[in-house]
């Protein structure tokens, strides 16, 4: 929020690059992006990417489409990495192999990898959180196990360099978090005031009854159905 | 977030149009456009679209382009209008008539105006405040009353049809209140289990004490100063 201030040329660039795919939910992608675009304005040093396969439009799970800044290519190595998630076509990006290796090759030269929502379960299809803790959208979390990794239900969960968040909104508070371990929790602060994150949630915290209940687990179901018609094997891996 | 169920032909859908302009804080509109999204997805008969002068790319205040899905002459008569703001170019934009009359045509043919962060201002700068009640980004939220407008510290303001949200964050609770007035809270409490927004800031609530002794004024004084350099009788008004 803050007019840039020039970075020491001694100073590395540390970069924070989020992917961007087709599909996906865009506040998965833009609450942690405004988080730490703020933190790139108030100190030198640190800048935000958006990364993609291509430098073009693309659609999202609204009627926004949203254009990245960089191509893979053009950010091999960033300092932290983040993926945001979304429903079918996330699901669907589980079998992209092509998307799954760019997760891998940059994630290996992130000091930071985080995801948001069903983000983590493309890291997982990546083979990022054998052996991990990890969280993710409440509707897909369980599915974290069949990748070797152990769910957890938190609004986000660290372990060694990984971060994961919990569904769409959560990546706003994992942001903060790490701006805060980055930066210090007084510019994490003044990240949140200038974001105004006061949430009033008007009709107060989450009812969980009815997902606890499993009542969205045919629902949730039937879009990893949708999502993996084309991957049988991989459907029967989650499916059995 | 469920599959769209088909709208009973004698139901008149009622569209949600978000206005897109260059230079906009994404999570802005992001926010509640993404409640919407799931309101379309959940209850038949409503829609969101992203409107702007031009179906392109437009840059954000993070290194995030946006594409809007309709001009503003494609949707002529949406049943609510919903004005996302940012920094500099919001500001700069209070001086762009060609927006502003965008913004005072559409409005007075939609059931709902509201706007998120200093949209306010855009909205005020329209004419469409005078006399009214309204909130905005604490950092210009008295600006309104330049424009007849009375400035509220709240999260989000109702006088008549219009809504106004306070800074960055704050849409996504205007929205959800909005989803609650239109469809019921039990949509509305299902949308936010979706987009699981059951906040933790990680810091706690915002700590106001710098942004009430008016530490940031001159920064604000500054932005406003920079972003109305071709409008000086505007500047002027808004700074004596």
């Amino acid at each position: 929020m803050t007019e840039p201030t020039p970075t020491p040329s001694e100073a590395p660039m540390k970069t924070i690059a989020f992917v961007l795919y087709p599909g996906l939910t865009p506040l998965d992608i833009v609450g942690p992006l405004q988080v730490f675009a703020a933190l790139g304005d108030l100190v030198p040093g640190y800048r935000t990417v958006v990364v993609g396969e291509r430098i073009e439009p693309m659609g999202s799970d609204t009627p926004l489409s949203l254009v990245p800044s960089h191509t893979f290519e053009d950010m091999p190595e960033p300092y932290a990495l983040i993926v945001p998630g979304g429903l079918v076509p996330t699901l669907a990006a589980m079998a992209d192999e092509r998307l799954l290796q760019h997760l891998r090759t940059t994630a290996a030269r992130s000091r930071i990898v985080g995801s948001v929502c069903t983000g983590s379960l493309l890291l997982a299809a990546a083979g990022l959180l054998e052996g991990r803790q990890a969280t993710s959208h409440w509707m897909y979390r369980d599915l974290l196990a069949r990748f070797g990794a152990t769910p957890v239900r938190r609004r986000w969960v660290e372990d060694g360099h990984i971060v994961t968040a919990a569904g769409v909104s959560a990546g706003i508070d994992l942001a903060l978090h790490l701006v805060g371990r980055l930066a210090g929790s007084e510019v994490a602060r003044m990240v949140q005031l200038f974001i105004e994150y006061d949430p009033e949630p008007p009709f107060g915290p989450i009812d969980w009854s009815a997902a606890d209940s499993g009542e969205y687990a045919p629902f949730a179901r039937k879009l990893l159905h949708d999502a993996l018609g084309d991957a049988p094997a991989l459907l029967a891996h989650l499916s059995s």
